[in-house]
């Protein structure tokens, strides 16, 4: 069975390889005259500017957790010895993955706008295909790390038995995501911080004051702006995304390892499915995204359906492959039902956002209709249609996990623990298509960049409407993306902390405690189920520390959004007062005859990004350690059971408010309800402002958060243990 | 011990006396000139019309969930007998109290100004003492409702021993908290819409677009705003906080029969504590409420003074006291403690929200600030110092939880029902002395009409600033009081949570389930303990059912803020329409030469809250039916604590950024960053505009939901059984 691992690092590797050549191939087109080749220089350079400024926090960071990380290990032995070195591969190649997508979307940008004065199939091929490289680096390097250390782990890890020594090896790369989700977290933030208050900024100022249009040159924060959909939409979702896919596939990895802990003939192969499933969902994706073309039809909806065409085609070759796949490794088909379950929950989700974020759809246009009556309707309305529009995506989730458990379960009450590993390997069910998916994510930035330097080198207006069509779907495909993102997190987050209830077990033995006490008898430790450790810790719903732990934890879901939406705010507004300073004192502005500043606008949002996103990851990463010094097991479990009930329906309703008002003044500005221009335009400037640092900043970091929350629980079970005992 | 029972009945008589003493003190004041009469009259006839309205539709639900109450008890034997008859009682006191508030209020605003031209401290008394009936009332009436459920129960229930029949009281009573509190959710959801319809209406084109003032009797809307003032602020808080009351103390009395199960001579003493308590409370609140008079200083600051002076006589005097009360029921010092740990949680949480949202305090004129750059940011600095004000009062209610469980329990983990009993004890402490803070803040929306009376008649503009002075002190208050709510909400629903799980014990019973088996062994069911019963249901924190519960509690909470936001937005909009056409149609209303035509707009009111606040009701009551029919008891459980995680943040939060926008926007308007009329100050009416909803339709409305929701699956208990086994 070892010979089929293989089949993980080389589709990893094919994944890199496309990626290597779809770059080549964007790089040959022409980057277009000498205005817009200049302009996409500014963009890459500031891009470039932040990203190093990004990495220097972030390796700062990463060093003195990887010391706490290494004396917690070495000096007290609470923790597993190859963490902290886990710690940082998982964090570079997280980071590596958003920097390349990066390089590619800004390198892509000006030959999209190139393209598109030719057409837009020409135009979506570009941006199309530079968008897949992000994908195919995000899951090629997934797969590498996680066959580099499960090669490393399977040829060093010893344990009692080989049942033992598996279930060893994959708790122990649970760990591993920590590096991963931090970089991440700050990637995803900090990111998110720097182009909304470049964004609400620019708007602000130029779109309500200024009346001058989207991306126009004259604007002193339309470079950052356009920075800042690089530094925030691909290298921040490029490191969201990493870490989704990476800890889905290890958290399935893990309880597989636990659901087949008897079954030994077996046990590899559940171990191994998930990454399988992923090798497999790399070589679909390549064949969806060799089948996306437009024909000649010059309209969004022919874009639309040729990306779903792609998508549709690696999804259908996935459910039939990984029938045969799932077969052979013996693991039935009722796993199969499990894996199925979530890719089709994935799929509602998409759906349900995209009912309630498009302009298609009646919640989006009764916002655009409501901003005839103000500002105030419009963000009420907002607020009101993305917290309505939790219930589908949640029912999905409830739904999908029930029957992947159900199923997986075969529903008896003695399978607990494969039921588990059914949800496990929903979620990876749920992003196994990431290459392509993740294709049409990471298009829409270089589309809309693509878009603001057409705007910017003044080509002619058809190829902006081209490029305008290009992003008006990209924004569709990006609020499915923060679907699938938060979706897949709620049912990773189940499996980790399954993944941390076993941890303790492991913890409990290093410590030596041999035997457990349970209803009055002495178990082994090793022979303790994991419902049967929540019995010992107590961990039940009338125990108030467990409810302490949730009030917290769902507080510091809000808390953290509250900080990345001041951030937004502090940042927009020193953003304002520079774009009106730079109004007043350059001369000549925005009659055209002086350039205005932009590096620094772009300064202003670099700094306000790295000294603000500090904060809220500092108090995810702390939290779990505090509050099992504090409260014990019991209370840490309540604090993830908080964050997650909350942050989940909390990331939904932000991403949705978001894109439904985005939309509402899209739909506005194509001449509805007064157009351009009207009061009723401008009450939805003000709505789309409001969600700006909802969908881009504080909403798609909290999927992270769950995560990163679960593992440094994981991380710091052993000193929870130490205080407890 | 018998004897002691009557206290309880006596104090809430007293409490009624004095409600009428004061009521007709009020009433015996002049009315003012004929101006101000007529005005009264528009108004106390549009809310008695609302009222009536309202109660109609309430009468018509409560008929028929009597109905289904009463085929569960008597047909199918899964409910207590009692529930229906005592569902109609609670509810009818609940919709009482509000009336009665009402009644007091709507004849009190036109006495407050006239008694406002002669001293700010003529006004305050007048003011005050009108919202002391409201406190006295719901107190009073709480009490006379339990004594006399009490008193029935205590001589017709029937059980194998003293102890059980206690149990069996007790829990009862538990379940009668239903009609009460869906009386109150349909109060503050219909109130809550009608009256922010009617304000956001007056604002948005009175304010923003036609540029009259605030009360101004041009507006057509004008009426309907003051109107709303009372059926929102007044009846819906009276019903929301009789409520909480009788919430508190039956829950409280509930866990005290379970605590000291085996300890028949205290069952009887822990049973009567809360009530008790509460009497002393109504005692206390009376000497307090005769402390309040400010001197001849004209200040916002003495009346600040002299209303905390109150509170501070009563709340001191209750710490002495209950130490006593307690000492003597033999209950002990640390069940003081409990008490105590309560009341001073819920100082804190009053003095976070005050900092939160005073405008004395940096993060509310930070909002201020913000409003130089725009609506957006204002919105976005809102809702982010809210979601960051969630910290303290979390904190708060941890830790206040920490130290009434860790006391009562005497940090004993055999003592388990005694901690729980603590924390019953500590929601007790902390409404104990609702007589006189009820009264601080049911005397804000009566400051608020004579202040809207005084403006519509033109009194002199003294007479406005000295109700303005009043009305300001009310927005703190009022913060306050919504902070009390939704703290004692979170403690309440902690004891509420294990009276459902001693109702499914006496449910097992009912169903003939004599023994149960917990870990292989059959045990007899009326021996097992609340803990042994989430074993045996499988309430821990892996079962995905338990989560899929949570999730769904979580997405609830949302939702049902979302549901009421939309309403509030809808009925605005129409609002919004009616006024601008009536500004068209009837020519010569900004002129003054024409009277508008008030009555349209209370209709349009009343008919949107009605219409949309049923729907929010009922997903609440019947989403635990649903959830226990399809996931059990493990899945209610889940509901119910996702619902608390989310709903307990998400209230302060709203209560706290709705509060935050209002202040930042009076802060402006005393002519900061540009005063009245500034586009600062339009930012901020938007931003107000926003926060109305939070604060006083969504916000306030979630301490009841979560209440019941906890009582509907309580009710719902021997469905869940019957369809589980």
């Amino acid at each position: 069975m070892s010979e089929i691992f293989w089949f993980v690092p080389v589709a990893g590797c094919s994944a890199l390889m496309f990626a290597a050549y779809f770059y080549k191939q964007m790089k040959q087109e022409s980057e277009g005259n000498e205005t817009m080749r200049s302009i996409a220089g500014y963009v890459r350079e500031g891009a470039m500017a932040y990203l190093k400024q990004q990495y220097k926090v972030v390796l700062f960071l990463f060093l003195i957790l990887a010391v706490f990380l290494g004396i917690l290990a070495y000096r007290f032995q609470l923790q597993n010895e190859w963490v902290p070195f886990a710690f940082l591969t998982s964090g570079f190649f997280s980071g590596l993955a958003g920097f390349l997508g990066m390089k590619t979307a800004t390198a892509a940008s000006a030959r999209t706008a190139e393209a598109a004065r030719t057409s837009l199939n020409r135009g979506l091929t570009v941006a199309f295909r530079s968008g897949a490289v992000m994908g195919l680096v995000v899951v090629g390097l997934a797969l590498l790390d996680y066959s580099f250390w499960f090669f490393v782990l399977k040829h060093c890890a010893v344990g009692a038995s080989e049942a033992e020594r598996v279930l060893l090896i994959t708790t122990t790369m649970v760990t591993f995501g920590i590096g991963a989700s931090t970089n991440a977290l700050l990637a995803r933030v900090g990111g998110g911080i720097f182009t909304k208050a470049a964004d609400v900024g620019a708007d602000l100022v130029g779109k309500v004051e200024a009346n001058i249009p989207e991306d126009d040159p004259r604007n002193p924060a339309t470079i950052a702006d356009n920075v800042g959909d690089n530094v925030g939409d691909v290298a921040g979702m490029g490191a969201d995304l990493y870490e989704s896919y990476y800890g889905s596939i290890i958290a399935a990895a893990s309880l597989g390892a636990i659901a087949f802990f008897h079954q030994p003939n077996l046990q590899w192969n559940a171990v191994l499915a998930p990454a399988l499933i992923g090798a497999l969902g790399i070589v679909l994706s390549l064949v969806g995204i060799f089948q996306v073309r437009v024909g000649c039809v010059e309209s969004g909806k022919a874009i639309l359906k040729a990306l779903d065409h792609g998508i549709h085609v690696a999804a259908i070759g996935l459910v039939i492959l990984s029938y045969f796949l799932l077969q052979w490794l013996g693991l039935g088909v009722y796993l199969w039902g499990s894996l199925i379950a979530g890719l089709i929950t994935g799929i509602v989700i998409g759906k349900a956002c995209e009912y309630y974020t498009s302009a298609e759809y009646k919640p989006t246009r009764l916002i655009s209709q409501q901003a005839e009556s103000g500002a105030g309707p419009v963000v009420i309305g907002g607020l009101g249609a993305g917290m309505s529009s939790t219930m589908i995506p949640v029912f999905a989730v409830v739904i999908g996990m029930a029957i992947a458990f159900g199923l997986a379960s075969q529903f008896q009450a003695t399978a607990f623990n494969k039921g588990l590993y059914g949800i496990g390997l929903a979620a990876v069910g749920m992003l196994s298509t990431l290459g392509i998916t993740l294709a049409t994510d990471a298009y829409g930035p270089i589309a809309d960049n693509a878009g603001g330097n057409a705007e910017m080198s003044g080509l002619p207006k058809e190829v902006r409407q081209r490029t305008d069509a290009l992003d008006a779907i990209g924004n569709t495909t990006a609020a499915t993306g923060k679907g699938f993102a938060i979706g897949s997190a709620a049912l990773t987050a189940l499996a980790l902390v399954a993944s941390y209830v076993q941890e303790l077990k492991c913890g409990l033995m290093r410590m030596g405690k041999e035997f457990v006490e349970i209803n009055g008898e002495m178990i082994k430790t090793s022979d303790v189920s994991l419902v049967e450790l929540m019995h010992f810790f107590e961990v039940h719903l009338l125990n108030p520390k467990v409810l302490m732990g949730m009030f917290i934890g769902s507080m510091l879901a809000f808390v953290f959004c509250g900080l990345s939406m001041n951030a937004v705010g502090r940042a927009a507004s020193k953003m304002v007062d520079e774009v009106r300073c730079q109004f007043r004192e350059i001369k000549g502005i925005l009659t055209g005859e002086a350039k205005p500043d932009y590096s620094r606008c772009v300064r202003i949002s670099t700094e306000s990004a790295q000294k603000e996103m500090l904060l809220p990851a500092l108090l995810c990463i702390t939290f779990p350690f505090l509050v099992g010094i504090c409260l014990g097991v019991a209370g840490v479990i309540g604090l993830l059971a908080g964050t997650l009930a909350s942050g989940f329906v909390l990331a939904i309703f932000m991403a949705n408010a978001g894109g439904a008002w985005d939309n509402a003044k899209k739909y506005i500005e194509e001449g509805h309800f007064g157009g351009k221009g009207s009061e009723a335009h401008k009450a939805a400037v003000i709505g789309d402002t409001v969600g700006d640092p909802f969908k881009d900043t504080a909403g798609p970091s909290l999927n992270i958060l769950l995560k990163l929350m679960t593992i440094a629980s994981i991380v710091g079970s052993g000193l929870t243990l130490a205080f407890q005992f």
